[in-house]
Parts: C-alpha cells; sequence; structure tokens
C-alpha cells in the first residue's frame, strides 16, 4: 500500500534510462560507494583568477555534453548561471546538462537556450517559473530528472550525477579561492547546496564580485577545493536574492491553520528539552514557528536546533536562548545572513550533511518537526509539491521528502482549497512525498493523523485537538472548491522524472496540453 | 643534483614493495584520482553509542590485518592508541597496520604489540620514544613508512592508505557523533589531522570521554561521517597534551640565531602587508616569532595568516591585529585552545587543506615565511628531522617537507653542535627534507643561502647580514664538536621508508645496532 504501487512508473524511460522503481521508504543499503573524484592538482604560484568566464571554459575544456552544475543561494536574483549559459552559447556548445539545486524564474533566458539544443538535460530539485512552463510543454529533449536536496547530493557522492564543472556563484571570495556567503554585496549565508559540488565536480570555478583579502573569515567552501576564479561585475541582484514570502500569514484563515499546526507540536510530545524544528519560510510555517516559540517560552523548553533554509525567526529562537544552535544549508532573509556572519552557534552545513539519505546520519534525521507545505495532499498522505492542479511543474521537493522522512512529526499545513481548487484531493497529480512519510496534514478544518500514527493521534486527542478523517477534508474540500481537481492525461510523452531521495523513481511527470 | 641522486633508494623493497624514486621535488601531476569510500549509511533512530571498545570491534568487525587509523593532536597524553590495541591484543588480533598520525614515547605499549606480532606495519609523519627505538633497532616486520602530514592526507584521499577503521579520540562529542577539540577536560584545538581519516575510513568511531548535549559548536567532525560513539573514563591526560617547549628560548646563543632569523625574514622582501607565517613550537621558532612580532608592528605590517601547529604567540599577534586569521591543524598550547573555541578568524584546517600536495591549493603553499628545526643539515642544505645522530629514529617530517616546498622562504634555524655531535654535516644520515626546497639556514655563525637563492643572498648583503657558505658553517661545527658525525651503516636492513609528500621514496632507515 505504497504511493509507488498505485503509480506506473515505466521501467525504462527514453533519455532517462532504466528506472529502479520506488517501493517505500524501507530501510538504506548496508553499503554504499562514494564516487572517486578526479582533481587537478593546483600547480604553486600559479594565479587561479582567469580573466573573465570564457577563459574558465578554456581552462575547464568544457566541450559538447557537458555537465555543469550551479546553486541556487542566489535564488530568484543570480545572475551567475545566465551569464555561463550565455557564453556556452556563443561558444556553440550543445546537449550540455545542466545540475542545478534549483531553478528560478530569473533563469528565463535558459528556455532559448533549451529551444537551441544548446541545453538537452536538466537535474534539479525545484523550478518555477518560464523553465518550468517549458519543460512541462516538452520543450527539453530529454526529461528533467526532479532530485530532492538530499537526493542531490547522495547522487553526486554516488558519481550518479557526475559534474564536469561546478559554477559556484561566490558573494565573496579570495584570491586561492576561498568562499564564503557571509561578505559582499550579494552576501546570501552559507553556500550548503555548492559545498558538495565543490567536492565532486572535475573543476570547480568561483564566480564572485567580490575578492576581499586573503583570508575569507568565515570560510564557506576552502581553497583547496577551487581550480578558478572569475570576477565578474554582479553575481547577483540582493533584492531578488532573498525573495519569496518571509513574514508570518496575517490572514485569519492560515493564522488558524497555524495555531492548529502548533497545538499539535505542543501535544506531540516532542516539545521537551532537546527540542528541534524545521520550518520553511512560507506564511503559514512563519507563524507557526511564532507561537512555537511562546509555547517553548512558556515551558521553559531548552531546545537543541533549528534548521533550514533559515529564517531570522529561527534567529530569534537562538539569539533568546530556545536553541543551542543553527544548521543552516541556506539563509532566506538578510537578518539569517547577518547571524550567519558573527554568530558562531549559526553553523553551516552542506547539502549532505542536511538531508543525505546514505551517509551516516544527516540533520534533517535529527528533526523533532517539520513544518511542510503542499499543493495537493491526498487519501494516503502523499504530497505533491511538484505539480499545479493544472499538470504544470512549480516548484520540486527541494528539502520536503528529506525532512519528511526524517523527522519525527513530519506536519503538512495547508488550506483546503486554493485557486479556487481543492488541495486535499482523492489521488495527487504527483508525489513528491510518499504519504508515509507523512504524520498529519492540517487545515483550517482541524488535523488528518495518518492511520499508522496511533500514538500520535490518541495524544491529539488526549489534548482537545480536533482530529478528523483525511477523506473528510477531502470532502469539505470539494465542497469549497470552484473547480474540480484537473484530470491526468496519462498517455503523455514523460517530461519529467521524480526521483525519490534514493534515487529509486516515485513518479514521472507528462507532458501537458499547450492551452493547460 | 638532487638529494636523491645521492640516495640509493633500492627499487624493491621488502614488506614495502617497488619505490618510486624521489627525483627532485618538480611539478605535480596534471590529474590525480581521490579514491572511492566505502560507508555504511546510518539507520534512521538508530543509536551510534557503543558500549565499550570491544563493542566498536564487533561492530566495524575488525579482523587481522587490518588498518586502523589514529590521529595525534592528544600528543604524548594520547590514551585512545593505547586503549585500542591493548583490547585488539586481548581479542588475539595478528598483523594490524597503525596508521597514526604522530607516535609517542606515551605510545610504548605498542612495542609489545609489535613483539607479539598484533602490529606488523606502521605509517606515521612523526615518531619518539620507545616505538621509534624499537623499530631502529629492527623490531618491526616490516619497514615503517615515514610519511609528512600532506603526504599522509595525500595517501588517504588517493587511495594508497586505506583504513578499515580510523579511531577519533575527541575532547567532545555529541549523541549524534559531532566531534570537536575545543571543549572537554582533554579539549585539544582543531581536530585536523583526523578529519582527512574520517572522510575515507570505512568505519569512523569516536572515542570521547565527554558527551556534551547536541548539537555541538563549533564542530570539527560532523556527524554524517562518524559510524560509532564510544564514551571510556578518559581520552587523554591534558597534561601530556599540550607538552613540549613552548616557551621562547632564552639561551643566548639561540636568542642570537632567532635575532638573526628574524632579520632574514625582515630583509627577504616578504615583510609586507599581506605577510604570513608558520612557525614550530620549539624555542628558538617562538623567539623568531616574537622579533617578527615586533617588526610588524613596527612597521605597522598587516599580515594575512599565521599556520601551524598554533601556539598562543601566534594568537597574540591575531589579536593584536597583526594577522587576520590563523589556520590551525592542531593546536601546541592552551592559550591557542582557547581562542580556537571563542574566536572565529582562529579557523580550523584539516591536514589536507593545510599541506596535501595533491589537492587544488594547500594553505603550506601560501606560506611566506616557514621557521624549521633541523638535527642535521647538510652541503647540500637538505634536511634531517627524523634520525639522531646514532641513525635512530627519533622524529620526522611531520609538515616540515611540506612547508619547506610551499613557503617563499624557508629557513632553517639551529646551533651548530648539539649534544655534542655537528649539526652541519656533508651528508645527513637520512633526508627528510630535500635541500631544493631550503632557502637559507640560520646559525650563531650567519645564514647560509641556498645557491640558487641569489635574489636573496642579495637582499640579505644588501641589509648587512652576515651571509657565509655553509661549507664554512660545516668546518666551525665540526671544530666545535667533542664527537664526530656517526658513520651510516649501509648494509643494514631496511626499517624505515621515507616518503616525500607525493608519494616517491626519497630515502631509506636502515636498522641500528642494538648498542647504538
Amino acid at each position: 500500500m505504497t504511493a509507488s504501487a498505485a503509480r506506473a512508473v515505466p521501467s525504462q524511460i527514453d533519455g532517462y534510462g532504466p528506472t529502479r522503481p520506488f517501493t517505500g521508504v524501507g530501510l538504506p543499503p548496508d553499503v554504499i560507494t562514494r564516487a572517486s573524484a578526479k582533481v587537478s592538482p593546483s600547480v604553486h604560484g600559479r594565479d587561479k583568477q582567469l580573466r573573465n568566464l570564457e577563459a574558465a571554459f578554456d581552462a575547464c575544456g568544457i566541450r559538447d555534453g557537458a555537465t555543469l552544475s550551479f546553486h541556487h543561494h542566489l535564488r530568484n536574483g543570480d545572475q551567475v548561471l545566465n551569464q555561463v549559459l550565455a557564453v556556452a552559447s556563443a561558444r556553440g556548445l550543445r546537449d550540455l546538462r545542466i545540475a542545478a539545486s534549483s531553478l528560478f524564474p530569473v533563469h528565463a533566458p535558459l528556455v532559448d537556450h533549451i529551444r537551441n539544443g544548446v541545453v538537452t538535460r536538466i537535474c534539479t530539485a525545484y523550478m518555477s517559473g518560464p523553465v518550468a512552463d517549458a519543460v512541462s510543454r516538452g520543450l527539453l529533449a530529454t526529461p528533467v530528472v526532479m532530485q530532492t536536496h538530499g537526493g542531490r547530493a547522495r547522487a553526486i557522492e554516488a558519481g550518479e550525477l557526475q559534474i564536469d564543472v561546478a559554477f559556484v556563484g561566490a558573494p565573496a571570495a579570495d584570491r586561492c579561492g576561498n568562499l564564503s556567503g557571509a561578505e559582499g554585496r550579494a552576501a546570501c549565508g552559507p553556500l550548503g547546496y555548492a559545498m558538495v559540488d565543490a567536492q565532486y565536480a572535475r573543476r570547480v570555478v568561483a564566480v564572485t564580485d567580490h575578492i576581499g583579502e586573503y583570508p575569507l573569515v568565515p570560510i564557506d567552501i576552502s581553497q583547496e577545493q577551487v581550480d578558478f576564479l572569475v570576477l565578474v561585475d554582479s553575481i547577483g541582484d540582493p533584492a531578488g536574492i532573498l525573495s519569496g514570502s518571509t513574514r508570518p500569514t496575517t490572514d485569519p484563515v492560515s493564522l488558524q491553520i497555524a495555531e492548529t499546526a502548533a497545538r499539535v507540536i505542543a501535544a506531540s510530545g516532542l516539545l521537551v528539552d532537546g527540542f528541534s524544528l524545521q520550518t520553511g519560510a512560507g506564511g503559514i510555517s512563519l507563524a507557526v514557528s511564532q507561537y512555537v516559540q511562546a509555547s517553548m517560552r512558556e515551558r521553559k523548553v531548552q531546545g537543541s536546533f533549528g534548521a533550514g533554509g533559515v529564517t531570522g525567526y529561527l534567529v530569534d529562537m537562538l539569539e533568546e536562548g530556545l536553541f543551542r544552535s543553527l544548521f543552516d544549508v541556506q539563509c532566506f532573509d538578510l537578518r539569517a545572513v547577518e547571524s550567519y556572519r558573527r554568530d558562531r552557534r549559526h553553523q553551516a552545513m552542506s547539502a549532505s550533511m542536511y538531508a543525505n539519505p546514505h551517509n551516516r546520519g544527516a540533520i534533517a534525521d535529527q528533526l523533532d518537526a517539520m513544518l511542510l507545505g503542499a499543493a495537493e495532499v491526498d487519501l494516503d498522505f502523499n504530497v505533491n509539491v511538484t505539480t499545479g492542479s493544472s499538470g504544470r511543474i512549480l516548484g520540486g521537493s527541494g528539502g520536503h521528502a528529506d525532512t519528511a522522512a526524517g523527522a519525527k512529526l513530519a506536519l503538512v499545513a495547508t488550506r483546503l482549497v486554493s485557486g479556487g481548487g481543492p488541495k486535499i484531493v482523492e489521488s495527487v497529480g504527483c508525489v513528491t512525498t510518499p504519504g508515509e512519510s507523512i504524520d498529519a496534514v492540517v487545515t483550517e478544518l482541524g488535523v488528518a493523523v495518518h492511520p499508522e500514527r496511533v500514538e500520535l493521534r490518541d495524544r491529539l486527542l488526549h489534548c482537545g485537538v480536533n482530529v478528523l478523517d483525511i477523506s473528510v477534508m477531502r470532502s469539505k474540500a470539494n465542497t469549497l472548491a470552484q473547480k474540480a481537481p484537473a484530470t491526468p492525461e496519462p498517455g503523455r510523452r514523460v517530461v519529467g522524472v521524480m526521483e525519490y531521495r534514493d534515487g529509486r523513481v516515485i513518479d514521472v511527470i507528462r507532458e501537458v496540453s499547450q492551452n493547460r
């Protein structure tokens, strides 16, 4: 009765190859093999700084078919990927694979590179905007591979995702290639996603608009991992870097959901000394963290850590002494960046330390409570944060499936309807996170507890939380919705392969009609 | 005319295998391959803490012939290696290989394990005391492999030195296996040497006497690299951890040498903004750093970094603003430990970042001035810090050959005679560091500049430094000496193989007579 059982994953997908189907979360293998890596030792005294990106293409010997990696700490302000691909295109390169930890609307120029055959393969953990639209409509020659943040780190370490050149956008660098996200005009916080790329890529090119005095303090990625350094006018627009909702919701319905979610956490038995928490940067999540903050204060709970995607709200909790430390793979706002710069308790973590399911213990596995969003949740508790009701790609797992698997209490908080459509559905259009790793779904109607979490249900009932069956939520969502959920179009071409964090295929994404 | 040219390194050595002979420092290869590594992913929710060391042997499946690694941050206070090998011996294990970053007198019990066949192979970067004596006398079944600190990191990364189980003595740990040298009763500073072991070993066992609250701050080795955790009564005697000379010399002759060395640095043209320095913890070195400190203050030089083996004297310079940062692979005194605990500018570095010749740029390569000691220096500027005049092993490279190769100014500071024997000799008994990477030798007589460093010689002469030929130093040393340098006994069995930092064999060590 796993999510995948209901999903007919083809055994072979054109442009992807044979699939290993997801059959339930299960246990990790006893032994895994981390890939060997080829490295070019630096020559003593040779300058790492190159004239421009063109010179980096020459120095790295980038050819047709190469895999270039990028990270998304600069989010919707990123200018590195576009600059690099403009060079690739001008050089007439073809058939490149882009391994970007996430893609945002700012990466719209990539659509032309796809159309022109410069880029024919993409793997990423999240994509939204014109590139996502183009892929959904079938423009890319091969299916996009949608990974999780932890799964991407795992794939790199396992050698499944071999990177020829990692382009690391660095808000600050020194002449030897020590890199930091703590300083510079585009300061964005720790470069957690890029850390794994830098360790395994054949070549590492740091792209920066700020070369500071040697050596940097603190260092996110150190000089022994960086081949070349390119100074550009700008790596990104700070206004776009810290984008998205970073305020707690003020909407009454969302606030009610947040309050209920906080009650679930309080009732779960986890809100005791040592408590740990991760929330996203969405309005409901942030409101939950504020309610939890108040509860911790009231109960005098000494928490262990907050993790993420870190916002100023987690920083507040650190500074108030509610957490001993923060583990930060990327910052979501300036207050978090500032905290990372000056507070040693605010610790960087790599994507692997964050969420790789095949290392010796990720931070995600130590989470007590994780607040998750959803585009859709279904009766099996499967969550979709990858496609919209139209079937188009509008996001992706990021750390969703990783933290859901890791956290003791994986809580989805969502409204019943959005944009007129129901968010609690019979069966999600695409499985991002399997229902077996979700503990409860909180809506304005109350809390649906996964049927296997009997103890949690009892605790909630004991505390007077309104517990109801998820099918009741579905009915109510249907009643409230002004339009029916989209019907899948099963016959269409596969344009996306959803890899679970361990690389097994949990679902596919199919081409949408042009008029959807 | 390289050091090796004069050394007849056998093409094959029993118990070592075929040798790649050293033929000069040269350039690194264009490409190297970092080894793949096998890792056992953690199982979610399973406790890492084991009952005792015996349980760790079971959990890791340690068998005859296994390679166990150790690090030496606890120096002559270390109790981890002895405890682990006592268990190995009690279990009747045979033919173990010990890959210890250094061995000290405290490790005397290892002699019995060698005698009994529990241990038949050793590789290390430094050894002194009873184990060194026993190896010199031929007790070990195979030649000890003497590496450099950077060479050891390189060999691990290259898969030449494959570690089955790394035992990491950790002054502080948390329940998930985050490790730190900043806290605990045996606090010793950053665990730089163990970082590489933890990344590549098949299994990593943390041995600690202090489990703090989760999570540790700061973290030297993080939880995703640690398999198991064993709590013991004591990992080491703090009094022995910070051993050795950590006071500047007060002896007039040594002070004179230190003053001359400082004048060489001042005259070299390197003592300008961005200046970087590494000194050991010897009395002359520390005195030099104090003279340099005064010069920097006087000239208003803003240095970049101090590195090491960090002492309180480098910390003083950091805090005075003479350096922007410290790079620390291990602390030599409590003031350094305290600085590492609270000052973010005091940055940890792994052995690979410190000195691996085959990464993309080590800290050692960024050094301006390096102060080196010597047991002997010869007319080719070759330095021996491995064997004494009797031919017995009494030390080893540590970072000597690494920093000599990396630093712009590699300065040997030594007295002409010691213990009645000459320190400037015709030909060193054992080449630790090839003469081509030494720039000058400073003694109480003046400064001998390597014949190829013409510019340096001219600068020194211009500044009135007493420059003389090294053969003059040798003659004077011979005159002062009360005994002749030992004559080698070339026919005897090879008991040690000296690997240059890139793994080529630069010399061998031969068995000494029992009565030497």
